[in-house]
This record gives structure tokens, sequence and C-alpha cells, in this order.
């Protein structure tokens, strides 16, 4: 079976991602980033879904991106709670962290390189929420055209590096569905941007917002424990 | 004066490449990383650097690059050494860290993004060493493409990120050169792979070797601590 790195936050979306990775037939290899992120619990969900979903491995990188800051996921900077789909639908909203995906996509580039994998999957997404500029198609495909310069692996010839970002133009609530269909357990998923230190979501925070109507959208009973 | 931020690791070309965006009139924001390299005594030298050459700030970056390992540099295997210059420019040495400048350059440009800077600097060069497939000129004006897709401050149009490499096509006796015109205080910097616990150089890994081949070229005394 051909191997693929998936990267695995431990949210909903990645957690899709990785149930879709193995449902195309790849040998996962699960990479989480400890950047820092307020929402640390996360890892925790993320060892979790490596293990449900049959990941060969999965690695947790540190990287301390406190110390480049500018986001409110990294530095002291609110989570913005209760905005309406409209205010979310405008600009990039300041739980951009700078560079994330290139930094990610660089560290996957770098397992897969180690482990033999040619596929890299992110659960980027564009349709609910499209203020991310790191989530775009034309920055993916570009990045997989980058992989392919960047590497011994790739220069060499011995394949060719390809981002794989299967829910990018998915609703939530096809993803859910999409899920749910691949067995995903999400109760034990964590989307929400500023959960307590049990791990329960605060329901008011963007992602959990989205979450919650994709759930209502989808028709699947909400699992997420909410504080 | 426009930023730039300069990747500093502390070694011979990147403390050349801090004096060249300085000569050419940037505030110079310095970013070390600490990637869990055998030669962690470079970022001591870095800091020096950034102090001498008049940066506006240092910030260093922890990231564990050992949990992806597939590097002399961060997995346990033997530096090379004594290699001939034929022995060195044929493929890619184990000293090569898979995605290595993709990690660093998404790291500068993360850093970029938070000061307001569009311009990165990195010290690759392809001239002397050509093994490493991400020091390659159609890779670093890959990533600059990458930039400005990949950021808020690329899609909002408030300016073009850009990779400076301005040692690229240099030897490393012309870096040398350059170097000391612009003031570069090389008994300070460190290119060794393999330095003692004290940071002096072993005199025979590759590094080492170009360095003193360098120096010997330029007509300039090398000032290195050698064991």
């Amino acid at each position: 079976m051909p191997k693929a790195v998936v990267l695995l936050s431990g949210g909903l979306d990645s957690t899709t991602a990785l149930a879709v990775a193995r449902s195309r037939g790849f040998d996962c290899y699960a990479l989480s980033v400890d950047y820092g992120q307020r929402h640390r619990v996360e890892l925790d969900r993320a060892a979790a879904a490596a293990k449900a979903l049959g990941a060969v491995e999965q690695r947790v990188v540190k990287i301390d991106l406190r110390q480049i800051g500018g986001s409110a996921l990294t530095a002291d900077i609110d989570v913005p709670k209760d905005r309406s789909a409209d205010d979310m639908g405008h600009g990039v909203p300041v739980t951009y962290v700078p560079a994330r995906n290139t930094i990610l996509l660089g560290l996957a580039l770098g397992y897969a390189e180690t482990v033999g994998a040619f596929d890299l999957f992110i659960g980027a997404n564009v349709l609910d929420y499209s203020g991310y500029p790191d989530c775009r198609p034309e920055f993916l495909s570009a990045f997989g055209a980058l992989a392919n310069l960047a590497t011994r692996a790739g220069t060499e010839g011995t394949g060719t590096f390809r981002v794989h970002s299967p829910l990018l133009k998915m609703t939530k609530a096809e993803i859910i569905r999409e899920g749910t269909k691949l067995g995903v357990d999400y109760g034990a998923t964590l989307s929400c941007y500023d959960p307590d230190a049990a791990g329960r979501a605060c329901g008011r925070c963007d992602s959990c917002l989205l979450r919650k109507k994709g759930f209502a959208e989808a028709g699947v009973p909400d699992p997420t424990a909410y504080q």
C-alpha cells in the first residue's frame, strides 16, 4: 500500500481527512504539531484519532510559534466569540497563524521524505470559512509543486509529491456525513479554539459555531461536549 | 528603511547574508532556528552576529526536527569526514535535512508577516556544494511565489514577498571577500557540522573543508578555532 502523511490536529476536519486517506488505501503516517496553540488538548484527541482510524504511527513535533506570535491562537489576543456567519465571511480572522500551513506542510514534507511517502493529506476547507489564505486551492497546488523542487525524493525522480485536500470544497455538513460514513467518532474530536482544561468546547468561537451548524445541517446528532 | 527577515544560523554564509542585507539598506530581523541540530553552539554565534551587525532584533524558534530525523544533523548518523571535493560533488549528502529550507523559510515568512517585512534573506549557495536540492535557484524562486499565496500580507496586496539569496552563485572565497569588506568577523562564526563543546571546529567535515579552502583562495587569514 502507498504511504501518506496526514496532518492531524485532532479536530473535525483533519480527523475526517485521515479517514478519507485510509479509505483511499493509504498506509497513514499521522503528524501532529504542537505549535504552542491554546488548544493543546487537541493533541490528545489527535493521538486517539490516529489509533482509532488505524494510522501506522503518529509523531508529534513541537515548535514554539509563540516566538513569532501574530495570532489569537499563539499570542495574547482574544479569540472572538458569538460572531455571525456574515462577520466570519469577511477578511482574514485573528485566529489566522502567519504562514501556518506553509510551516505545517513543510514539516509533513520532511516527515514524508523520511518515511518514503509522496502523498500529503491536509484537512483544509474553503467553503464555510474562506478567510485563511493558506487554505485556498492555489496555495495548496503551489505547495505541491514546491515540494518536488525542495526535496531529495522529489528531485531524484523516485516519485511525485502531491498535496491532497479532500475536504476543500465540502460544506461542514458534507464533511460530517462523509466522516460518519467512514466511522469517525466525532465525539472524540475537538474543534474549539478556546476549550476548557477538561477539553470541553466553548460553543461560541467561530470554529464551534460552524461545527454546530454542520451537525444541524447534516442531520447528525452533535456529540460534542460543551462547557 | 524597509524591513527584512534574515535566516541566521551563525555560520559563515548566513552571517555574510545578514551583512549584505544591512548593506542594502534593510532593517534586519534575524531568525535563528534551534532544530535539534548537533551544532547548537551555532546559536550563540548567531546571537553575537545579530548584535555585531546591527540587527533590530533576533528571535530563536525551537523546533524538534529529531522527531522527523533522516539527517546526520538531526538523527544518529555519522557526519562524514575528510571527503575529497570530488566526493562532495556527488549526490545529496547525509547532512541534508529533509525539507529543511522549506521549514526555515516558512518560519521566516511567518515572522516577516508578524513584523511587516516582505524581504527574506537566506545564505543559500550552490557553487561550492550543489548537493542540497533546497538551495537551488528554482526552489528559492518557487518559495517566493508560494509566499504571496500563503499569507494575509501577500494576498491583501500590501506588498510582494521576495526571497533574496545574495550568495547563491558566489564561491566560498568570494563570500569571504565580500563579508570581510562589510566588516564580518569570521572568527566569531561557526560552520562546522561537528564542533566540540567549546565551539571549536573539527576541521574535517565537508563544511570545514570548504571553509578552509575558501579562506585560502580568498587570501584572507583563516581565524577559525580548530580542535
